[in-house]
Parts: structure tokens; sequence; C-alpha cells
């Protein structure tokens, strides 16, 4: 079932859950655990849709919290390959269906207005850099805006949610005034922003931000989320999102 | 010197300055003091502006950070008043003046583009609630919205500042979005952003946030601060701000 260097890791702390991942093709991060844990989900029916899904890692950690059906979409055929590859090795293929496509093309391909929830780890580069040139064409693409920017995310997952539905992205916090400006030109008002700091002290590096479309007015800013503590080891919150009961 | 119920308080640490204030008039938050630590003033020359002064407490503690000519704008006549006589009584008319008048008249009273940096502690409630209808009219018209909304402010302080300057706010995080956006609508980019939580694990209940006029898109999230430690103390941070050295 593995590929080239693919290796299959466990999940967490889903010893029951493996997951097959690459270090030059995609490995998935701890933006997409925190976002996991952020996103508001039903609990027991429902769609939730997650783009830019990579090896599918967000599906598959939602899907412990859910019993929505979840679908998941990548455009490129080597990760959508792994990630339909990670469904059909956690038995989840009752649950989780895997798309490949341009997430511009979703609300045509999906539906408009489907979604109870979508959930979205973009790209967060907006250019070419030096850096991004150094990298193979998966990270690239992963990594850098190439197939659409921002704002075309923020328009997807807009046009995909129903009314009164979520929308849920992790980014990062150099990009609050443009998310927040895009969220209310496409109809989804924020609602809740989670910042996740490195340590106490320092500047947050990561953003989580909710909306709901066509919803009033009114943001809640969560506690901070602390990841390492004074001794560089995770923080007792840190460890309980990524090894404790979900 | 003092009129009615007003009381001569002393302005935290600084041993040799003193205000004004009084119980049912106006008298100095905690917001106003975070305001005067997070903003931006430069040190030596130049000019800046504080609407809706009340009774004159930010001006007066920039005073201690800036040897800027500090302006101070005040609907008010009562507490346009009460801010003249902390001027006086802190000897402070070299360097602080105070205008009466509406904020929404500054740019033409005042000029264009004419300050370095321009403060404000606004109204935080849009609305006369039942609340609000219980204040009498000093306070009701301090803390609601009844002389201009939160985007006439953000509009006069975008007109006041100079291409390049600062505007700096305080307000309660459930505005941000509206923050945000008449930020860049009146073409101040936000560039800074500080998050005020009463005590960890609970939610922000202030957020400082300061843009550039004409400023590059690219913000910071500086690290939460805290007001309460566990024992209902100040923690040393604010402490440090209340009562140490700026």
């Amino acid at each position: 079932m593995l590929k080239d260097d693919e290796r299959l890791d466990y999940l967490l702390s889903e010893e029951d859950m493996r997951i097959i991942q690459s270090p030059t093709i995609f490995a998935f991060s701890l933006d997409a655990v925190l976002l996991s844990k952020f996103a508001y989900v039903p609990i027991k029916k429902g769609n939730i849709l997650d783009l830019c899904t990579g090896n599918g890692v967000i599906p598959l950690l939602l899907s412990r919290r859910s019993k929505a059906k979840i679908t998941g979409v990548e455009i490129q055929n080597r990760l959508h390959d792994m990630a339909m590859r990670n469904v059909e090795l956690n038995k989840l293929n009752e649950q989780i269906q895997m798309v490949k496509g341009d997430l511009r093309d979703m609300p045509e391909t999906l539906g408009h207005g489907t979604y109870d929830v979508v959930t979205c780890n973009p790209p967060y580069f907006q250019t070419q850099t030096k850096e991004g040139r150094n990298l193979n064409d998966y990270q690239a693409i992963a990594r850098h805006e190439i197939y659409g920017n921002l704002e075309d995310v923020v328009k997807s997952c807009s046009k995909l949610v129903r009314p009164g539905g979520k929308v849920t992205l992790v980014h990062r916090p150099g990009r609050l005034v443009d998310l927040i400006t895009y969220f209310r030109k496409y109809r989804l008002e924020p609602k809740r922003i989670q910042l996740v700091y490195p340590k106490f002290g320092r500047e947050a590096n990561t953003l989580l931000i909710e909306g709901t479309r066509d919803g009033k007015a009114d943001i809640r800013i969560l506690p901070p989320l602390y990841v390492y503590n004074e001794e560089n080891e995770y923080t007792e919150e840190l460890q309980e999102i990524l090894y404790g009961n979900r």
C-alpha cells in the first residue's frame, strides 16, 4: 500500500488510526490538528467539506468527533491518491469520500450551499519565494498560492456552505486583515477567533477563524493557546489536544 | 479648583501628577491606561491628537512618554472644562491644549493630515440600552455612540492623521471585525493588535489596535496581556504598566 518514500504513521493518540505520509510529498502539520480541534462540527449527522485536504488528515481527525458525511477535496493527483488510501486504510469509506479537483470548481461540482461546515488549511505563502522555488512541485503547490489565492478560497467556501453554516480556516496572523475583509465580502461573518502563540511572551504565529454564512456581527476571541512551555515541551493544553481524548 | 463631587486623585505612579475626576461625571478607566501604553508616540517632537479625551487622562499620560505637542478633543462642556483644569493643575499648558468640539468637525477645524499620531478611546456601546438610559447625560455620552458612531470615529482619525502616521484605538473585541473593516475603508492599514484578557483561560474583553495611514498590509499580533492572576490581583505585567516606570 505504500509508495516511494511514504511511511505509515500513527495518527496522534488514535491507536487504531494510521496515516500514510511522506517527507517529500506531504506530511500533516500541527495547524491541521489545531483546525480539527477548533472547528465546530455537527455530532450526529450533516455534511462536512474539507478543502486543500492534502493526505486527508483533517477528515480523518474530524471523523472521530462527528458522524457526519465528510468530503475532502485535493487538487494534486499524488496527494488525492494518498488521501484515498488513508480512507481505505482506516476503513472509513462509508463516512469519508475524497474528490480530486480545483477548489474554485467545487461550487459547480458539489453544489452551492451544500455543506454545514467547510474547513480549510490553505497554502500560506502568497508568492513564489526563493525558498518556494527550492521546494518540489508537491510541496510548492501545498504551501504557495499557486492554484488560487486566499480570496478564491474564501469565495469557494462561502458558496459551498449553507446559510447559517460555518467556515473554519487556519492561517498566519499576518493575514488576519485580509481574512476578515474577504469573509465579510463573501457574507461569512467572523464569529470566533483563536490565536496560537509559540510561547508565553511571543507574538502569535497561527490564527484560527470561524465565520457563519449570513451570520450576525458579533465576534468572540477565545483564550490564547500556547504551544511550548518554558522548558520547550508541549504545554499541557497542547498535549491534551494532541494526545488527549477528543 | 474642584467643582461639585469632583476629587483630586493621583495619576497612577506619577507622584507629581494629579488628576481631577468625578464618580458621576467622568473617571478614567484601565482602558485609557492600556491605550496610552500601547500607542506608538514620537519621543522628541511632533503632533499627537487624542479624540474623546474626557478629563484628558490620555494626553496627561502621553506627556510622560513624549515631548510632542498634544491636543485633546472633547465634546462635552463639563468634561472639556475638567480636562483644561487638569492641564493647568499639572502645569502642562506648554505641551497640551484642549479643544471643545465634535470629532466629526475636527478635520475642518484642526486640518487634514495634521497629526503624527491620533489616539481615541471612543464610546463602546452602539445603542442606547436600558442600562444606558439609567446613566446621567455625561456618562451616556461618554459610553454610548450618541455623537457619532465607530465609523465616524475611524473616518475622522483617518482624515486627521498624516500619510504614514498612526491611529490607535481601544475597543471591545466584539467590534474587531467592524474596526478592521472601517480601518481598511479609510486607508488605515491595521499593523498591530494586542488582546487583553481579564484572566488566564478567559475570552478577551479589550482590544488595542494600531493602523498606519496608507501602510502596507502586514499585521502583528502582540503577546496577550492578562489583567488579573489566579489570586485576583493585578498581574506583574499590569502592575508594571500601572505603577512601573514608563
